[in-house]
């Protein structure tokens, strides 16, 4: 019998026998996008770098405009035209105004723009302003953007498309990010054969050394996928020191359970410090964690969905740990379709199908034995039903993480 | 003044003007994560192709089981023992079992499995079974997954780790997917320098066509950046004619306002078809829409954040039709942390930041001059406020479409 940990439990494990990295790299910023930030960005300039027109229009200085109407315009002399990306070389005085467009430096001497549609031009080299403006109207003031010493981006963001261009914003082409995590995955099992092989009876496709290796994929680490090693543990053992030395990490798919043939738990132990064997998690109960020379290893279930459920509740998290990447996560609201028994003693993980239904949503679990590829494929997401709930009715609302 | 459309109508142009390219490519299974399905996948065979133990244990008929106790265990003879991976070379006789581990092939004649636990060994080639076992009890049967003829993925469909799976599992490892859409991004005004260049007073770094490209990346199109060209209309049309040469499409951002330098509607116009200028929308209302020999053509504000939002809300569900793509968009629950208003006579996307409170999130509008990258960058995501509201108050339930 497995002696399990509760996922709280593990979570706790995770964070007491794990740490960042702290291993940084700097990458050309067209290359940062999905990468981990690994240090804090803090602006050196003001962006913009002067006082800029939101508008096309007229700088004036404010005070000028007061009291003005279209009945009884401001009458304001033109002393010049503002250019596109160029300090304007004059200074606005009493009564004056300049022309700029969108994007334009203000002038010394104004404190605002009036937009285009209130005035009118009288051709004489002067304008008429028809409403009044207040100081800062229509402006983007040095610095609103960002200014020296202020933090825009922090360390451990996974950087998104708007990041990369604040980056730009502030001339950080250069960008210091956590270092890829390599992580070797290996697929166990004597019955098992790779994707590109018709499997005799008996015999079946390796699902997980490709689907963990996507999912790895996804989060952002390297993968290097040491293939399907046969049950034994000799062979296993081998392997897995050959792959600790060129990794971060790794992953042995199948071999968890406690049968006769399952090698990852002595090998785990051989190769390093074994954690734990078993989490209250159904699907998942078979899963180790380990620690060899401050890398982790797992020991994953064979069974497909119980083997991705585990990388993504347990193992992304901990190379979240690993690479500092402090991720934001969010959950969809729906109401659950119909009643739902769980077992006692076990957190369980239940794929569901999202639809839409007027404003909200509805979470329909998926039938079929659960732990089939094809159930997790045709799902959306998942619920967690924690282990102290008998079950949920219909209607309950739930949180979705999603697939 | 722009005749503008509103955000409903933009959308049934879209898709009423353009179409799946329908362009497919066949790409090795490692590398197919992320891609677009371009045809459904119906299963060919069986998976798995035969009944599967899901347990350690003894492979029996159920009928040898019925009535069986600790107290009374029915006593069957072992008449062989299941290897992983080969098929069973003996046939299971009434009064016997098999031992079978995890993911074994049953042996004919049996017709479900009892758990190890569930037995005790007599030492003399007999084991006793103490719990009854139903028919088809810890079995995953042939074709449980998938069966020939099941459609297992369909066409449009993003693919997902799982999807890998599922996919490895049927033996697909050559994968029919929509081409990556090429899109050209060109900025433009006389105002701009690239990110690793320090402006002038008037100057300011160009942030979209870092920011507009990495969205178009993690979209999965690749992106030609033309870098930046000067506020003149003779250039810019001759590097929009070149950029849709190379590309499936192309954006040009900044020049899509009505002054007297923005070029972009004339150019669009120029190259092809102009569809509209302008939508009633906050930030973003100077967009244009154009196609060009069937290509979609977008002029984009220079603003930073207008260009962005309207490069989510448009231009990435207009690449959705164009690769036949099928998103399921999810939303965010959240309740607004304080009295929002809104302008009349546009929809208003307001950016905001989540955050947890008790099970539920709270969506705090992000302070400072909307359209600002920092603002942006400092938000989770944003909420839409129809045209027709005025605004929202405190405690509203809202919608979260993540950034």
């Amino acid at each position: 019998m497995l002696k399990v940990k509760t996922p709280k439990e593990v979570m706790e494990i995770i964070k007491s026998e794990f740490f960042p990295l702290e291993n940084c790299e700097y990458v050309p910023l067209e290359e940062a996008l999905g990468r981990v930030l690994s240090k804090d960005i803090k602006a050196e300039e003001f962006v913009p770098n002067f006082d800029r027109s939101t508008v096309d229009g007229w700088a004036v200085r404010a005070c000028d405009s007061f009291g003005c109407s279209e009945a009884v315009p401001a009458e304001l002399k033109i002393a010049g035209e503002v250019k596109m990306g160029e300090k304007p070389h004059f200074e606005l005085k009493e009564g004056c105004c300049a022309q700029i467009p969108t994007g334009g430096a203000l002038p010394q001497g104004a404190d605002c723009v009036q937009m285009l549609e209130y005035s009118e031009s009288y051709g004489d080299g002067s304008v008429g302003i028809l409403k009044a403006a207040a100081p800062g109207q229509n402006l983007i003031r040095r610095g609103d953007d960002v200014y020296p010493g202020k933090r825009v981006l922090e360390k451990g963001r996974v950087l998104r498309p708007q990041d990369i261009g604040a980056l730009a914003a502030m001339g950080v082409v250069s960008v210091p990010v956590a270092k890829r995590l390599k992580i070797g995955v290996i697929s166990t099992g004597d019955e098992l054969v790779t994707a590109d092989k018709k499997p005799n009876y008996g015999e079946i496709r390796d699902v997980n050394g490709y689907a963990i290796s996507a999912l790895l994929r996804e989060f952002g680490a390297e993968v290097i996928y040491y293939g399907i090693i046969k049950d034994s543990e000799e062979l296993l053992l081998r392997w897995a020191e050959k792959a600790l030395k060129d990794c971060d990490g790794l992953i042995i798919s199948g071999g968890s359970s406690v049968g006769q043939k399952d090698g990852a738990e002595k090998v785990i132990s051989a190769v390093g410090e074994l954690l734990f064997h078993g989490i209250a998690v159904k699907p998942g109960k078979p899963t180790i964690m380990g620690k060899a020379g401050g890398k982790p290893v797992f020991g994953l279930p064979g069974h497909p969905a119980a083997a991705f459920l585990m990388t993504k509740l347990f193992v992304l998290p901990l190379l979240s740990v690993l690479m500092g990447r402090k991720d934001k996560e969010y959950c969809v609201s729906a109401v659950l379709s119909e009643n739902i028994s769980a077992n006692h003693g076990r957190a369980e993980i239940l794929s569901v199908r999202l639809k839409k239904e007027g404003s909200g949503m509805i979470a329909e679990p998926v039938r079929g034995k659960s732990g089939l590829i094809s159930v997790l494929s045709s799902s959306d997401g998942y619920i967690i039903i924690e282990r102290d709930r008998e079950g949920l009715p219909a209607g309950s609302e739930v949180q979705v993480y999603l697939n």
